[in-house]
């Protein structure tokens, strides 16, 4: 047995030495720090949050619900289960919670995969699929994307024998890209009874109208479906961790099976309760968004500069011709006190990508923007 | 390959199918529900909380920082790394943050172990251990308990060549015991220095002033070795989700590779950082935690019943000398409105758990319990 001075190299198995931590868009105070900026004039689009923040609602609803945090959280999420089981007509049986949708993603791959098989999902698809299949020591079968989204015929064939989860990120982040309805339900029908497919729905609350479709009506259709949803974007409680898996009875009892019992706080269940019945406040949301968008789409053909059409609440910007383009950029950027996200660890580096935000926000992303460009 | 209505059958390797989920403390609205009682008159004495809930201290900084929740949470927990980094003086690369302790312990298993290799804990201790080595597919090693505690020389002997991972409650969750710093500092020379040692001190804070030590200092000479520690009991912020662990970098690296990057939200943090200066709100916790404890052991001598001497904020007593005396007392506690913890899942049938509560709590269970034995 070798030393203990060699310690560090005994610990843990070689597939999660080599895991490199998700990267999350930089802190406000972080950047203060760095660049000797005042917090007050920084201007962050960098994590796809809402810039409205969190809904009067929601905030009502945790003043009322502090008394009482010495307690544990409900285990079993009683009244926030009831409130989604009644907005999908589906029974909490089907109703999986999370701390976030990010979760519910990791849950799928520890409940479903084992060290050894493999889980399929798209480049330039959500970085946590790549590390939930590296933490479970699975083998990634990462499949060519198609002007910068899913193409899920390729993805459909790519399934091996050894292939356990699929994961769809619809629309996908950090591209935007959407896929319609009639293209999910094709790749449904092809995809084997045994594989289990999460199609991520984080930035559902974005679609336009035309583009919406009903995801759960897949769910009652296919049991080896699960839908995941997030309280971080539209609903705009990204700090409180909360979001969920919908899918049948079998899936969703071995995805609680390895969820950690108190996994949601109790402060996230009160706000998600009240936050689901503000429907004004979503629809605000997303009305904010697509004004914002179309400003920045504006100001990005004016300019010249290749963008990704997006469904969500962002943009993916080329900002060069040089795979150095996104850092100089993003440098560029954070020094005028503007935090958006590089996406060269997506294998993106020419681009970036921009929350939409406050108009104000985004009238400061594109001066800032221009003046980089110089 | 077979058709769709089986393919519950086909999902998940076989040791995550065979997980039982943890059984939480019933909430007081679900026995209210369940036993038509009046939720204001429940005493629960299940979840070993704090029965002085959150500190002010706490509250108030939850009601400064419900402003910015729309934004992620910090995902590096600057502020509240920066805190414990002052108190336990190691530097912020050692500390892992956590939704509460058991994602700490999570973590450990999901970063240190593969299918297939073995992990070592004691029998009688936290149900975690168990659920979190069923959730990695390993082989649990559970060593026979002694007088109820942990026997560390017979679970040094028990460690396999391939063990990765050792769990220590001490003082242990659900029967009280507590083992010395010497046992403790004899068991870590004796481990092998590529097989990590969890000490999970979750109750730490209610150790009488004759059996504290100083368990970061082991932390220094170990690089094996990861402390435990949560914000859920002496702390009250059970609802808020933060526990933490304090290990030598290598380890804490592996951890944090496995961490989801929100794992800890916002209020949680700054709740955290402000109970960890509230010096007197932990005194008179650990204060009414002996007053109380010293109540339920007179009663427990007084009625003759057995009882385990407890280190922590609960106390284990034996309700009867038949297989069916847990079960049978706890409904009689149930219908006269007192919430306890049976530990029949924990292979003690006969016994129940009672958390220590406020003066007129310890009253209230008293006599619930002389009139269910009667």
């Amino acid at each position: 047995m070798a030393g203990q001075d060699n310690a560090a190299d005994y610990f843990g198995p070689s597939y999660v030495r080599k895991i490199s931590p998700y990267i999350a868009g930089k802190p406000i105070s972080e950047v203060a720090r760095e660049f000797g900026l005042d917090e007050a004039r920084i201007v962050k689009l960098a994590s796809n949050e809402n810039p409205l923040g969190m809904p009067a609602s929601a905030k009502a609803a945790i003043a009322a619900a502090t008394e009482d945090l010495g307690r544990y959280p409900d285990s079993n999420g009683f009244e926030l289960k009831a409130k989604l089981s009644e907005k999908y007509d589906v029974p909490a049986e089907w109703l999986t919670l999370g701390n976030g949708s990010n979760d519910i993603l990791e849950l799928a791959a520890h409940a479903l995969v084992r060290n050894g098989e493999s889980i399929v999902y798209a480049e330039y698809s959500f970085a946590v699929y790549a590390l939930a299949t590296q933490e479970v020591g699975a083998r990634a079968i990462e499949v060519k994307s198609r002007a910068y989204g899913h193409d899920l015929d390729a993805m459909a064939a790519a399934i091996a024998p050894d292939t356990k989860l699929v994961f769809i990120a619809n629309p996908n982040n950090p591209t935007g890209t959407f896929v319609s309805a009639a293209e999910i339900e094709a790749f449904l029908a092809k995809v084997p009874p045994h594989v289990v497919v999460v199609l991520d729905e984080a930035y559902n609350e974005y679609l336009d109208a035309g583009q919406q479709y009903e995801s759960v009506a897949w769910v009652r259709k296919y049991p080896n479906l699960m839908v995941s949803r997030t309280f971080s974007k539209a609903y705009g409680l990204a700090g409180l961790r909360v979001g969920y898996g919908v899918a049948q009875p079998q899936l969703t009892d071995l995805l609680n099976r390895v969820r950690q019992p108190f996994n949601v706080n109790s402060l996230a269940q009160a706000a998600a309760v009240a936050a689901l019945d503000d429907t004004a406040f979503l629809q605000r949301s997303a009305e904010l968004n697509r004004q914002g968008k179309a400003r920045l789409v504006e100001a990005f053909e004016r300019s010249g500069l290749e963008y990704v059409k997006s469904s969500g609440n962002f943009v993916m910007v080329r900002v060069g011709g040089d795979d150095g383009a996104g850092a100089r950029v993003n440098l560029a950027l954070l020094k005028q006190g503007v935090i958006v996200r590089p996406v060269a660890n997506y294998g993106l580096p020419q681009w970036l990508r921009v929350t939409i935000g406050l108009p104000e926000e985004n009238d400061a992303f594109i001066a800032a923007l221009e003046q980089a460009l110089k």
